[in-house]
């Protein structure tokens, strides 16, 4: 076992040595900063939610179920940009707590829709409060008028690689 | 077999099918908005370097490994972020290659070093003219003066999650 005192020595000689490293042309990469902010994001966020079990991911499955009752398991696949085995994993995952129900689709047989439960319903309206007041004290790190800003570049950013893909 | 009209027109009702959801508070989320983006980066980044083995995070590794030669495999985790079991995996595929060779590390015998190989050296010179040729485009998409901005943004937006981590 360690100490606190060990494991924050441990750790700031952890980050010393990040530090020295040479970091080359990565920092001045637009893709390298997204990369590292939405690791950062996605530890920040468990944590301001305080339910390991849902990620970001799975917290927008949960807002995509909640504003479109009855969304086919595919139609999310294709929303999330996840592969069929990982959505297929998430819901049973998000099913075994109870917090969605699979039923088959009444127009497409083939495919599940889905819904919340109750459970789900309640859970997702609390998250949504934690989650909003996660992105307020990440916007007041920036300035509010500044989040916009940064959400439009990042959309351009998207605009100009989709155009590139065509 | 679908023609190639088959499946333009698969693509166009797969994305009609996307716009027609309700994405709820989803769009004005901050993370929402880094995710998408940074997915949007992987697959244009793959396009652009040539190299489908050659993802952003394993390019990362090169240049680290180019910029510190013989870096330990436990520092470069460090570095990265990545868990014990990736690095590894991103090594190993990086060996075969015959990109990287590890060694045992002279300080450290329980740890490996790391050193590009000549064939390694030369592939992270015509990777990284690629890279910032896309970078380049990326960055007219927005500005280049913007394209700083961004990068400080995303900067403080780390800073200020690391400092509630504390």
């Amino acid at each position: 076992m360690t100490t606190p005192k060990q494991s924050a020595g441990k750790k700031a000689s952890a980050a010393q040595q990040i530090k020295e490293l040479d970091y080359d042309l990565l920092p001045s990469l637009v893709g390298y900063q997204l990369r590292l902010t939405q690791l950062a994001y996605f530890y920040d966020f468990a944590k301001s939610v305080e339910d390991p079990t849902i990620s970001p991911g799975r917290f927008g499955v949960l807002v995509l179920i909640g504003a479109n009752p009855g969304l086919t398991q595919s139609r999310l696949a294709l929303a999330t940009q996840l592969d069929r085995s990982t959505m297929v994993a998430v819901i049973d995952l998000l099913e075994a707590r109870e917090l969605v129900e699979r039923r088959a689709a009444p127009k497409d047989r083939r495919s599940n829709a889905l819904w919340l439960t109750e459970k789900g319903k309640k859970l997702l309206r609390s998250m949504k409060q934690r989650v909003i007041a996660h992105e307020q004290r990440l916007s007041s790190a920036i300035g509010p008028e500044k989040s916009a800003e940064l959400i439009a570049m990042l959309e351009r950013l998207r605009a100009c690689m989709m155009a590139a893909e065509e």
